[in-house]
């Protein structure tokens, strides 16, 4: 497979993005923010999304020209309006704040509506951790893919979580998970190649395994532990939609569907400074023994490894700041005919 | 099944903790919390528990004077010493600094060690709930029963987490989940009974799934959705275990085997108030819309009603504030020998 360099597929979308009217300093900051996804391996929430960014942008579903603020603000909470700003700005944004906030009131509660895709949750609280917080994002997600435990009709969706907890100089610990067994992106991908899914992923209208992915469009996906996972994003759905004002349940967008309309997505960013607790380095020993300490477990037969959430992505960033991003055949077609459609160069892979 | 009134249960239990030189201001209150539990049909938690607690208190594993304070503070945030007391009595407390601060910062965090057990944690944030702001607890369980992802060591607890959303005149939106697919008292009641459990509960040092709940002391229950929920309980056991330098991981005392010493359990509150991200009727009003269209949802074939979150709960507690709570034969036996080792006066059923 072939590899692109961080700072060429940087530049590539940010020359893309701005060939389409996005000012320059936004393109540049959204093309970093969106390799910050591919850096971590999830390579669905990166440079991949860049022609259904374009599309939604040429369809007028983006404000160019967007006035992000803080709408609402009291103690150690703020709400932001993201003006329908691509997603990546008002999470930027929302970092930004979270930060200032949780410097003053060692705990922060941010919120956001009028956002949209913004790529992997894990970005944003990577952020956080580096500066030594614990960071927890939740959202809305832009497709409704799920029912309700019991029910058919799609009314919600994979709602994802991501927690990061600092841990000096070892990777953070992360987690970032949709609160369904599998995404909706996975099962798209099965449908691509002609492959079969798991019979855990999705049940169709009689509550029937589908294996078939050409079948998934009216099925459900299956939430993680059954009525738990489908609690989690219920749960999720109010903390990051109705809290916010943002969409939610039969108010959700298909981003995929139209991509002209207002997503109106709704996002949420907690903070929180260990040190308000005790010692940081303490905390941080802490979180290195229980890390340590679930890496030397015996192993199952047959397991090479147990993994710590956030070390897989540790590894797959240090892998590809030195070797670059893998881009696949595929991959390269639709970036080169986004290219053309935007007038810029194609791909210098 | 007989039952028994609330208030019966709740001087039964006073009576016991009080014979067993609990004072009697905090033995009043620990059986108003512990009654909560079943209230909300979370037997495991509520009076059941009552012969473990005595067991602990008369082998000296409670501090029964004790001083609950908070060591830290800054901001919105507070780190608790629960002083190795009943954890009933912690958690109130966490609950009051949580109400306080959340007043003066619209959201708050507040941390706890050298706390126990303290019953359902849907019991805390209900309380919050009550008041109209969000609720979410999170806990490292009282005794390792998983191993990590791929692992076999018994290094993780179920490490609990709930959510407690305010819905108005509505029933709160409540999801209280441990973070395994099965809760371990669930395994030893099927032990009790002769029963067989559901192959997806517990594997065995091997991987194989036990399904004879007498071979479950070396086995690991299972995380819901996998690498998920493994997932899941390690970040909880950082943020209301590391975070609160608490027990967590090899640190966990099993409070089953050990009942003289101290578990220092970890716990953590969340509070925000929804106000401060707009109007609070206008929230609880999306709240409300979002469970109508889940619970109007088009069924699966063979299901009578979509539940929501906290609805289940909200029907038991109508049910048994009106009807009493349900004690089996089993139940009543072992109050009435605890009764007897406390001397006081049987169950009045």
């Amino acid at each position: 497979m072939k590899h692109l360099s961080v700072t060429k597929a940087e530049a590539f979308i940010a020359q893309a993005l701005h060939a389409n009217h996005v000012p320059l300093v936004d393109a540049k900051l959204v093309a970093q923010l969106m390799i910050q996804s591919d850096l971590v391996g999830a390579d669905g929430h990166g440079i991949f999304r860049l022609p259904a960014y374009i599309k939604r942008i040429r369809a007028g579903g983006i404000n160019l020209s967007p006035h992000i603020q803080i709408e609402r603000e009291q103690g150690a909470t703020a709400l932001i309006n993201g003006d329908n700003a691509l997603g990546h700005l008002v999470m930027n944004r929302a970092v930004d704040v979270a930060i200032e906030k949780v410097k003053k009131h060692s705990v922060c509660w941010v919120g956001s509506h009028y956002g949209n895709h913004s790529g992997a949750a894990s970005v944003y609280v990577r952020k956080l951790a580096e500066q030594g917080y614990i960071g927890i994002y939740m959202a809305v997600g832009n497709a409704n893919h799920m029912a309700p435990w019991g029910g058919i009709d799609l009314l919600l969706s994979t709602n994802p979580i991501a927690i990061a907890v600092p841990a000096g100089d070892k990777p953070i610990v992360l987690l970032d998970i949709a609160t369904t067994v599998a995404a909706y992106g996975k099962v798209k991908l099965a449908a691509q190649k002609g492959e079969s899914i798991p019979d855990t992923w999705m049940i169709d209208r009689h509550g029937q395994p589908i294996t078939d992915p050409q079948k998934s469009s009216e099925g459900s996906l299956l939430p993680i532990g059954g009525y738990k996972g489908y609690g989690l994003a219920v749960m999720i759905g109010l903390l990051a939609g109705a809290l916010n004002n943002a969409a939610v349940g039969k108010g959700t967008i298909d981003f995929n569907a139209h991509h002209d309309l207002i997503t109106n997505t709704g996002q949420t960013i907690i903070a929180v400074d260990p040190s308000a607790f005790g010692d940081q380095e303490q905390f941080v020993a802490r979180v290195i023994a229980l890390v340590d300490d679930l890496k030397a477990s015996s192993k199952l037969p047959g397991v090479n490894q147990i993994r710590v959430p956030g070390d897989g992505a540790a590894r797959v960033m240090a892998e590809r700041l030195a070797h670059g991003i893998p881009i696949s055949s595929e991959l390269q077609e639709s970036l080169n005919n986004c290219a053309k459609e935007c007038g810029i160069a194609a791909l210098d892979l």
